[in-house]
């Protein structure tokens, strides 16, 4: 037995505003950041587990305020216990009646709640040796069903409808990991979109894109429907027909104006349109999506939690789901939406980039390929090219995909240096 | 002019939960909370604005953390400036692209902006000498419209909508400003039903309400279906066939379970079902809704913010909209949802209870009669008679009706000694 004797917290910010990384049209100015937690037992092995936040700055702070509040859910409990059963630790944390006002289940309190049950499953894949995505897919159909809450869910998908489709994934998940061990999983970049890049970066960073083997790029519009037909001209022009191009308006519109802008788009053959309006509404997306038809709508990176996603599945409001590591409580919400991914056939396209997202949200599409889903077809995993020095396994990604990790862990460990040199003290 | 020289906090907590008061299926034990905030000028008159976010105990620190998170939008400011035009101030604060990124708008993050849009109404109400009600009443539509931010809802209210319904709402203010303060505003009240009291403590409170002038009550229900159906024979032999009896799952159902549970005890003529399951779930309670008609849904004091607001009136998921002082971004958001709740002909009867929550929402329901929806019909204001000493200008309820407040403010200011009394130290 061993028991946790702390959760560490820290406040990282990187100053990634300074040269527009991550300028998009409702966010000008990111200073990419991480609440950051590490939980340490007093287990003769040493091993830690290591979660996060990611945040765009200001706020970070109160982020990580909300992780100390969850020290008393884990400090001093046996560690094996709550390992043993990381669906009952999830139902702990999320149904904590108190904290549970603050949101409930949506926001500071709730990323803080994943932030640790990330942190929790970093350490159980560090104990097993494993890769996050391996220890998960080696899990049986009752094992994983075990991990998803089903409240609030069950007009949608029951535990038994859960565990069908699990089981029916169950004959190809050797082939499919070993395929994966071998080639890898598709990724697509951000890198060259970002609407503070001149024309000129923009050109030169959409042909690296293709000479590194990316077959989609996206770009971000919504600022100025000028720019926007400029940008993709060029863009189109340099990567040529044959490579996707997705656009992110980052919630810049309302529901008419995301109709009659993408309109004005459409002639540039646009692979989909992601965060058109409010992440919040459902039925504006339903109704965006009615309106751009055939033209894919893609949300999901503030997508506050599995009943949001429940409900944009049901509504058609979403054509590709783009799940984020820490903006739902941890791998289990997650494993739930890709559940609900699943049952409604709607293909999964992570989001990524920021700090450490990719990192960790790597292991839930290769889950998702082995031991969910079964498929890959129209797949892939975001890509932004920052940051990934920070972390102890950093991504890496050639020819267009992700390698498939095999260190043990989430992915989530950042390296003490970097900790310690980003790391801003609380009376700053 | 004057500036802002102080953004003051504390982290203020009741033990309610050792009388078991505010207790239902979701929230057995909780300790009213508030984090308060207390807006400093430099101005000669001395005056202080004052507003709270309501939790129930744990992570009201958190709360509190994210409320001192605004200072800088705050602290050296002109406060003529920021009082004068409440709906750049309020966009200011929302549209923070970094603190945003935290909800957006929702949560932890969005609720301390309420806290801090109330004090600073507070405040504003103060140097007009008058009550918060009387002051947005006397504004002119444009003014009005002006403090909504009309992101987001277009699809379902645009600017001129809202205008035409301010204006509609011209011709009678006076008449109805008068009948208000001559006759006060309808209660109802949550005080026999908290589901720890036992059968005794109920069918004894439940003739208090009766003979205190109330015609409504409200009782918690879904812990257990056979002590619901014993509970509420025990409310209606209490208080006759006349008084109407609401009940209050605080989320505690699925879709399913909600329509089968209501259908058990739809013989005891319920006014409405409130909080049937999940408040971010706007399709699982329009289902709700066509399962259990023609009882009305009832749900609001969870809603994230006018997007969720909208999306619910627009698939007629909720048929009375129960709006919070502290759940949304303060006076200028639940404004939004005024006006949406005029435009869908949904009556609003607010959440209260809790901590000065009935102090400050009576303010927005006076404001709906007199100059918004102009009804009054089939509304009321929750009432619970808990912790009103601890205000300066407490709420006076009798006969049943919350008489109509006249002192300056907007009703938010707790006392010195009660702050004092139960702040907690931020190391404790």
């Amino acid at each position: 037995m061993s028991r946790i004797t702390a959760l560490e917290t820290a406040d990282v910010r990187f100053p990634t505003s300074l040269e527009l990384d991550g300028s998009d049209a409702m966010n000008p100015d990111p200073d990419y950041s991480a609440a950051y937690v590490r939980i340490v037992t007093d287990a003769a092995d040493g091993l830690t587990g290591h979660g996060f936040v990611f945040t765009i700055g200001r706020g970070n702070d109160v982020q990580v305020a909300a992780i100390e509040a969850l020290a008393g859910h884990l400090v001093g409990r046996d560690a094996e216990e709550l390992l043993a059963d990381m669906g009952g630790t999830w139902r702990a944390l999320v149904h904590d009646s108190q904290l549970r006002w603050l949101g409930p289940e949506k926001g500071v309190m709730h990323m803080a709640i994943g932030a640790v049950v990330n942190a929790l499953w970093d350490l159980r894949a560090k104990r097993e040796g494993r890769p996050l995505w391996q220890v998960l897919a080696a899990m049986t159909p009752e094992q994983l069903v075990d991990l998803v809450d089903f409240r609030y869910l069950t007009d949608a998908l029951t535990r038994e409808q859960a565990l069908e489709i699990l089981r029916a994934a169950q004959p190809g998940r050797a082939e499919r990991e070993a395929r994966l061990l071998r080639e890898g999983y598709p990724a697509y970049t951000t890198t060259p979109g970002w609407l503070g890049y001149d024309d000129e970066k923009l050109d030169r960073l959409c042909r690296e894109a293709v000479a590194e083997g990316f077959d989609q790029i996206k770009l971000k519009v919504g600022g100025d429907l000028a720019d926007d037909v400029r940008r993709l001209r060029i863009a189109r022009d340099a990567v040529g027909p044959d490579v996707r191009i997705a656009v992110d308006a980052n919630q810049r519109w309302d529901v008419a104006e995301a109709i009659s802008w993408i309109g004005e788009l459409a002639g540039f053959d646009l692979a989909w349109v992601e965060e058109p309006t409010s992440p919040d509404d459902v039925l504006g997306h339903a109704a965006i999506a009615r309106g751009i038809a055939p033209i894919p709508v893609a949300t999901g990176e503030h997508m506050a939690n599995r009943v949001l996603a429940k409900q944009f599945l049901a509504a058609d409001a979403v054509a590709v789901l783009q799940i984020d590591a820490t903006r739902v409580a941890g791998v289990n919400e997650n494993l739930a939406m890709l559940l609900l991914a699943a049952r409604f056939g709607v293909r999964v396209c992570p989001h990524a980039g920021g700090v450490g997202l990719c990192e960790a949200v790597q292991h839930l599409a290769m889950l998702d390929y082995v031991a969910v889903s079964g498929r890959i077809d129209g797949r892939m995993i975001e890509f932004v090219d920052h940051l990934h020095e920070h972390f102890v396994t950093p991504v890496r990604v050639a020819g267009g995909r992700y390698r498939t990790p095999t260190e043990p862990g989430a992915g989530t460990e950042m390296h003490a240096a970097s900790l310690a040199g980003h790391t801003v003290s609380r009376d700053a």
